[in-house]
């Protein structure tokens, strides 16, 4: 970091003019101990899972959703394919749980189904503690498999229908914050149906009674599969210095079960963006983490993480690829 | 515009969950008169040029420093150079009025030298009327050129040591503002330099008097030469239904000439990035732009611009390239 920093200062510009970029080369400098990091090979990982919650009516769109989008992500028609093709970016899809088998003739698809979607956490636990630590296993296995596959840098994303309800419940008991601070909309519920996944988070919170101390507790009580597997991912990467980018509302859940953990796994985070779904900023001050862009977006998939990317990479070519003041023959500051 | 907001609200996403994005999408389609724009040819236009008010001690670098970073994009070791390199953009640099010829045994550097660097603005009028719609019109021939060849976006980016103290000036002229509300510390002048920068452009202000309803007024007695050319870069591009892309402060700065003189000009523009420089919110609020990111960038070149690239070609992409419902087969809201 401190090699990156002083490389930084003899660049041509003025010291600190390329603002945040500056900043990210020197924390991937320390990421992946390397004052001239390279980030050549990029993966999105995509965790999908269904949530017994949507039977409380807490989503706009119905819970068929979840396999049919699997499908599209597998054709390359969703937004994260878009996006990732663009930032030259694979795109790796896991079935941690849905509650239907998703058919795959192209055999693409990573199959590590902890169960058939979750139980409905509002009436009770949402997995047991061993579906939890099965699902940040499973998160870790998959990610080490592509950091030995050569991945430079990981994205997270995910996809379920219900688990904004799910990721609110884990920030409120986390961050001991009512519901009415975290939850927003979703998918685009009304003021009906965010009035319901209010009461539901309410209950879920009552209900279970998570041990705020025991973030393996929380995860099994009000938690989703795919959130589980994010967080495995995300301590994966930092156990193996890879820089992972934290992408929306669920994977900054996913990022508070992880840094709960393992508290040195931040270090290794960068946050894409701030969505718009409600609690997401006060998630990201407990996290520390200060996000990149706001672009108004709240669809999840990896898509914030996939667009971050190429600010990410920016910031190492300025690095690498930059005149010194000395090289090109500038004057420096009088 | 109405086609593409209409295939934005039949893509596999809840509507409207790729927030700033499909918005940007939506003016494209408007700019360029295409349901599907394309972004294919990126250019970015840095034009150059030198200073008088250097000489009041307003810069924390020395006037030589212009034409050495000219030479220095020619050779392409300069911020701008790594940035459109990663964005697949071209460079295309122009000495509007470096105060010394530079050397360019490459061919590259395009020369509309509208004088020798603009006289001290702190003491008279920085260039004759006819000089300023010289620049304007140098810009508008130069942005040709490059539309004939087929650009589908134009980037500005800018260099000149003393111009934050120029574009200041113009800024608080067309706002009617104090200089303390505007004036920043451009490349990093100290408390001091600071004091002596407000100083000066409340005498240029106070000695010049531009005519505020005039905006080549107003670039004749505060202006500079890069600035005018950047400007006829805009006007050129909007004529022609290409968009283009404001970098930071001094390129806002030839926005708001550009506005002035056909305010249609603002539908074209996109705002890259909110700069660390004091008066850039007021001045991209005055001309209505939201800028796309705040990554405290402060060093212009277009460097802003060339970072934006990918969050533009995003947009397109998504339009171009997603699914719709009834393609993947996804149930939409219920």
């Amino acid at each position: 970091m401190q090699a990156a920093w002083e490389r930084q200062n003899k660049l041509t510009k003025p010291q600190g003019s390329l603002g945040r970029l500056e900043e990210l080369s020197i924390q991937l400098a320390g990421i992946m101990a390397n004052p001239f990091p390279s980030l050549e090979r990029k993966v999105v990982i995509v965790m999908a899972a269904d949530h017994g919650v949507t039977r409380e009516g807490v989503s706009a769109y119905p819970a068929e959703v979840t396999p049919q989008m699997v499908l599209n992500f597998l054709h390359g028609g969703a937004a994260i394919n878009v996006l990732a093709r663009q930032a030259n970016a694979r795109v790796v899809v896991v079935d941690m749980g849905v509650a239907t088998e998703v058919e795959d003739p192209s055999g693409q698809l990573i199959r590590r189904r902890v169960g058939a979607g979750t139980a409905n956490l509002a009436q009770g636990p949402a997995m047991t503690r061993e579906q939890a630590e099965e699902s940040i296993q499973s998160g870790i296995e998959i990610a080490l498999a592509e950091i030995s596959k050569g991945a430079d840098i990981i994205g997270t994303g995910d996809m379920g229908i219900g688990n904004t309800t799910s990721s609110a419940a884990i920030a409120c008991a986390l961050m001991n914050q009512s519901a009415e601070n975290i939850a927003g909309r979703g998918t685009g519920v009304d003021d009906d149906g965010l009035k319901r996944k209010l009461t539901v988070i309410a209950r879920a919170l009552d209900v279970n009674k998570p041990n705020t101390k025991d973030a393996l507790d929380v995860l099994a009580k009000v938690g989703g599969f795919e959130i589980g597997g994010l967080a495995g991912v995300m301590l994966a990467a930092a156990a193996h210095r890879k820089p992972v980018v934290v992408d929306g509302f669920i994977s900054t859940a996913a990022a508070m079960i992880a840094v709960s953990l393992a508290p040195a796994t931040r270090d290794y985070m960068i946050a894409a963006h701030i969505s718009q779904e409600r609690g997401h900023q006060l998630m990201l001050e407990w996290l520390g983490l200060n996000p990149l862009f706001d672009l108004n977006l709240r669809l999840g998939e990896g898509t914030g993480a996939a667009l971050a990317f190429h600010l990410i990479d920016a910031s190492t070519r300025i690095l690498r690829e930059m005149a010194t003041f000395d090289e090109a023959c500038v004057s420096d500051k009088e």
